[in-house]
């Protein structure tokens, strides 16, 4: 719409030669939804359930506990992540029913009861070292409404245990891959499986596993075609996309 | 399963307390199904419709020929990427049928009419140069039966132009965003929709684009949580992720 | 502006309370500038002289001389980087006038006399492999309208004929130092002038030099603080921002 | 100016057909200005009002008290930048009126009120973690005399807060982009805007962004023109840089 | 074995044709080994008298303690590498046998006096930082029963001494050439015997050595053919292959 | 031993109160057996059956064929390696019974047979892509005399071809694992055997395989822990390690 | 000097105090030499008879035509390095006694029989393929009058031919070590000798030697103490760097 | 010499047909000597007046006392690198004469006064981060008997300091230049003077400058061709290098 077209629609109100609501339509089909969008997001959020989400690192504790006052004020779920201890003390003494996951450094405070989906999201991992990012993952993935199921400790080193565990992987609607060292395991469930693999390589290892960079590469050049990949330790991420996938 | 139940089991054979038909599918349910999903993966593929896949890159063209000679007494569509004009030229004296998509570097071949999906899949592009990336894309993506809608050239450099198609890509099920150089524009559609979003990386650019890392990076990086990422120039694997999740 | 405010300004137009003129400007002050930004950027360019800008580079000959065929009706100067010696010979055919820089590889059609601006913009260079970066600079910055001097040869290996041209350096509203190797001269010159330095890393090198790494690295890590970096090789982007500057 | 013009000028003022104090001119001009451009960077300082920067990273407390205690007998500004709260309470010994920003990492002292600019710097930022950043380069740019205006938290993941303040951005003379992850926000305002933009890379993300690689490559290879870099959390070289554009 | 093969087979037991533990082993030859082969490998370890290994990096103290508390009820040796002297403490506390070596960072457990080999691996260093790697190589193949010799500080900067040793060298079945900095041991070694070597990259030195990726690439490029490398700082890793080949 | 023991043993020689042949071991046992290991290297290559090896990259037709022209008379085999087609042009006209496989770019001349051994190699390989890299590692383990077993395209795509192997890969003394992309194959197996493992990177993939750094990185970052790595696409020193490993 | 003395030396001028060509030797003792060390450096040329060098990358062969014709008017030896043969045919034209060496890619004119040195510079290398850069650095000596020893084909898999060569090397005043792939020659022979060593990386190798980086980690990391390093394949900078010693 | 000629050389002996002395000439020619430069190495030290040097950096402060009691009993200077304070005080107890460089981290302890050299090294460092580099370069070259000067803070941003000390540096035998950041120093310097040139890269910078790396490239590459380099940080490998060559 340029500005000519613009002033006629201007005019056709003025000389009652088009209505009022109808002239708006049209003017917020006009590309100031960008202003609209933030609302529209808002909206969505509300709809889709998501709560606000915080990345606690690089905050102090006093901002972390200043968003999440606000934050308190509003019907939201609310997840921090990347979350230190003494965020979490501070936390609680103003929001008594917060919840902290050392493992995964969250905090989580539930304001609803969302519905949980039917479908739900495996998070498998290769080793207890990966629990950290498995634990993101699945809290994020929770507080989001998803169904969550966890197959940890199931790296390539002993095949035999994935095997076992395959059916319940089978059966998910969208299914994290988490681990580090070589990464191996996205590759070989990205073979047995035909569901969205997001694949999550972790800083896991030492040496030229470079914090991470060995599994990321493994990832991104997995053989298995169904496989993406997110940053480096980003369970937060991965779960974010499944939730996505899983609420299709 | 352990040795226990199975050497009961083979006794209630031997005692003719079940029949042979119904062991053999507990049997067949142990885990040599590992021998066995090579079956189910010939089954999966001719229920949702895939094409087998030829990555032509480092075969001979006579490999390439040999094998979709072999699939040609199959019924499945058949997808050959990475192929130079000299296969096609001899694949189509076998198969006259076949189509060769030259940007793409993908011949096609349609043995059946599978039903296109109705939701589509958005592939959206930042620079004529990734052309060829979004080509492999939108072939892969629509031999596996998935509706596809292309918006390219709609680099960051010149937004405006992106927003005018975003409601296109807002609608879309699932959006590819292929883009080199820095690629900002997965990030910039990854936090204006809520669709999941599979980010390619092409090696377009020079200098520290480093034959798309510099993109790859940026990808992985996206501020935008929504974003899973693919090998750079990988337009067949993110359009394999697309169409699992475009028909979930 | 929200949707209410909206209504009742469509309602003040309808009941004659104010002006359609009065109305437009405030609907214009919406964000849909986005997709006005797109006009303004061309009136911009109208304005300012600069002329329409093609990346030649993975472009077919096919391609840039459609683009061109388009340009030729409007009255833009045109430029094309990365253009090859086919490019030229195509456009030559439907523009007798176009001008090809072989060391450039720049292809410039000039449809106006833009007037040359009195301040000029140097372009210094370590070694005579660095010229054809020299080259696309000073032909971008010259068909963006400004006057341009070169200063070539004057790496540091040979110091004193750098210092024989300080005064000339001096004297520029804005510096453009093209360097490979190990991309000394950026800091030698920054430690001696007080005007805005754009460095340039070039490939020029073997071994070591990476392609130009080294040079960017030097360049980024320049103890001299008055200079900032753009990508290895890219003389067009150097002289595009020394054009902004020059015309402050 | 060669031997013969030398030995002639000499001769001339032994037979007095110059005076001494014009030949001295003549000579000052000569190269050995190497030793003198000392002296002239001194006056330039003295004359746009640019205070002493020290450097603090590597340096002691005791080192940087000294040099303080030196300048202070000098009527400039002083900053320091990368000092620690150490150094500043020693030096506030010596000068109570020194400032510290501990976001900034910066000490201030004003010994002159230097007119400040009419137009002005704007230093936009993604993140509320690219904040100690964007202190840096607004301390840098205040203590040089400039008006500064921040314009924090409009990454790309939420762009629409961005456009609210497109038109602040758009009327800055020079514009400082700081921004981590995937830095994609240099991109974005370099298509939007008319202007010198000075791109910092900040060290802010995790896993992939490898301590500001990955925005660094991201601003070098911005598909928008004209976009400079200057090295990871570099605050001081980007402020330094506007300044010297600023004041043209 | 295909279906109708395994259906014969039932029919001979339903059949009396064959009995039901012949049946056994030919089941359990089919693929599920996979489930089995987790038994299998507990067979293989007891029968080469392997240690359960665990990995003590990114685990508690807690966990290791009752991942050890569960093993002490077999009637394996145990083996913790990366182990810290707080994890030996507590494991002392319900093993008072348990022994720790500080410098290779291990707990090691002896519940049975497994026959040392005859044959022995040759452990070589560079220098004397690397000792903790020989450690580690050195705790990991004697708990595995193989006989050990160590060659320390025999680094290629004073190669006369290596040559003192290198008849003990050539004499071993296996040797293991751990170094760091530039890692060329590995190579002067390896032209020099007849035996597999396996070379470890130490993160020994600083600057340009990258932790270890100097050591890492000499040894992958080294021009003697008999080398094979693992990972930096994996003395576990070297000494584990070695065992298995010293047992052949 | 020193001058003055030196001395006094000739001095023993020349009063007869030591035998020459006494002596003479002595000083046999002198460390210029470096003079002397050159024999031994080659004693102990007659001795073993390995055949003289010719690296044929970076050397010229003519080179080649001057040192096989002098190997012909000696009755040794013959390997050259990264042979090209127009170097056996050459060789086969002084050697006409000499083998060219094209695939391995190897040539083989056999001068003698060998006793081949009873245990074997096995070289199992990803994909078809790969094969180069396992024909040279066969062409050098059989003309070093091993007994070799290809097992090809067992890729972890498709996992359950693997399986469908393992126990004629269980079966060999030591394994091979030739794998590019993300090298997965290698860690799988290497959780499934009880042999010596040596991976084989491969350059094969593209974009973020980085020529084979991707396969490297994953290779020594296995979880498995016995896996020893070689360079990549190194089929000819994996075979040399295997080989040495095989006759031990 | 500063403005005082030079006015009083002036007003010695004037006063007939001072001669005006004493006076012109003090003046041209005065910094401007940086225009005037052009001229020293000519006449140190001269001097040491070193010939002028021209770096024939990146040149075209007109270019380097035209610098050798006006340096044939001069009394100077020439040396143009990484020259084609296809500039030689052209600059043989017009200098009939120039010399090309097709495997160090460079062109050498003798115009003056300049002394050779006593003493010598020993140029060690690994393996044949060295051999390019070996050529370089020895015409390059040896045209600026040194004595060259090479000792080629000595790497470290066979280190005894490195022993046989020992005596030619400790006698030599500076050695130059030329190796590809690991790069280890450097090392040993750095522990063996206690002269200058310069050691240049070759980009011999494959896969891991990453062009050069391998060898150039390993010499820069070497254990032994007097090593240093100059450019990946830079035999030139060695051997120039070697010339400026032996001349000491 | 072979067995044969050894045997003939002993029975001459015996029968009085050649001297005992004469013999021993010949025998010492054999190779052995390589179990002879051991003594060798030990005599060149106390006749060039270098002490032992003990790389402080991963060994224990026990382990470092231990070394020197033991060097203690001989005539010897001692130089201990990269020592902490702790190791000085517990080495003040066993030898009050000790002296510690805090800045340098090194331990020295001068036993004999050995003659300082007459010409002298310059080491020229680029700012006062630089300076624990210089020192620990100066304390080992003043130990191994080297005059030198240091020259400090004159990096290229302020060049014409060092102009001002380009006398000094260039009548030094040989220089050190000290410079991280961007390196330029020794490109600058190296272009300036005929002497042999040491660069030594420093770890001083922050983001791009990758711990040294920028430095080290850019040092790589310099055009000035009289420039080698160690390691980054290595001021001890620079002054060692220095010596040699000093003392030529």
């Amino acid at each position: 719409m340029n500005k000519e077209k613009l002033k006629n629609l201007l005019e056709s109100i003025k000389n009652n030669e088009i209505e009022v609501d109808e002239a708006m339509k049209v003017i917020e089909d006009l590309p100031y939804k960008e202003l609209d969008f933030a609302k529209i997001d808002t909206h969505r959020e509300l709809r889709v359930g998501y709560p606000e989400v915080i990345y606690g690192e690089g905050k102090t504790t006093e901002q972390v506990v200043k968003i999440i006052e606000f934050m308190l004020s509003k019907d939201n779920n609310i997840l921090v992540t990347r979350a230190t201890k003494e965020m979490y003390e501070e936390v609680k003494k103003i929001c008594p029913e917060a919840n902290y996951n050392e493992l995964a450094r969250t905090i989580t405070i539930r304001k609803r009861d969302d519905k949980v989906t039917d479908s739900y999201i495996a998070i498998v991992s290769a080793g207890t070292s990966d629990l950290p990012v498995v634990e993101e993952a699945a809290e994020t993935a929770m507080i989001f409404g998803n169904k969550v199921v966890k197959i940890t400790d199931v790296g390539v080193a002993g095949i035999h245990r994935l095997f076992d565990k395959l059916n319940i992987i089978r059966e998910a609607k969208v299914v994290i891959v988490v681990a580090g060292m070589e990464g191996a395991l996205a590759s070989v469930i990205g073979g047995l499986i035909d569901k969205p693999l997001i694949a999550v390589p972790t800083s896991v290892g030492y040496g030229a596993s470079f914090g991470g960079i060995s599994a990321l590469l493994c990832m991104l050049n997995s053989c298995a075609s169904g496989v993406s990949v997110v940053n480096i330790d980003n369970g937060f991420g991965a779960a974010y996309n499944a939730s996505i996938i899983n609420k299709l």
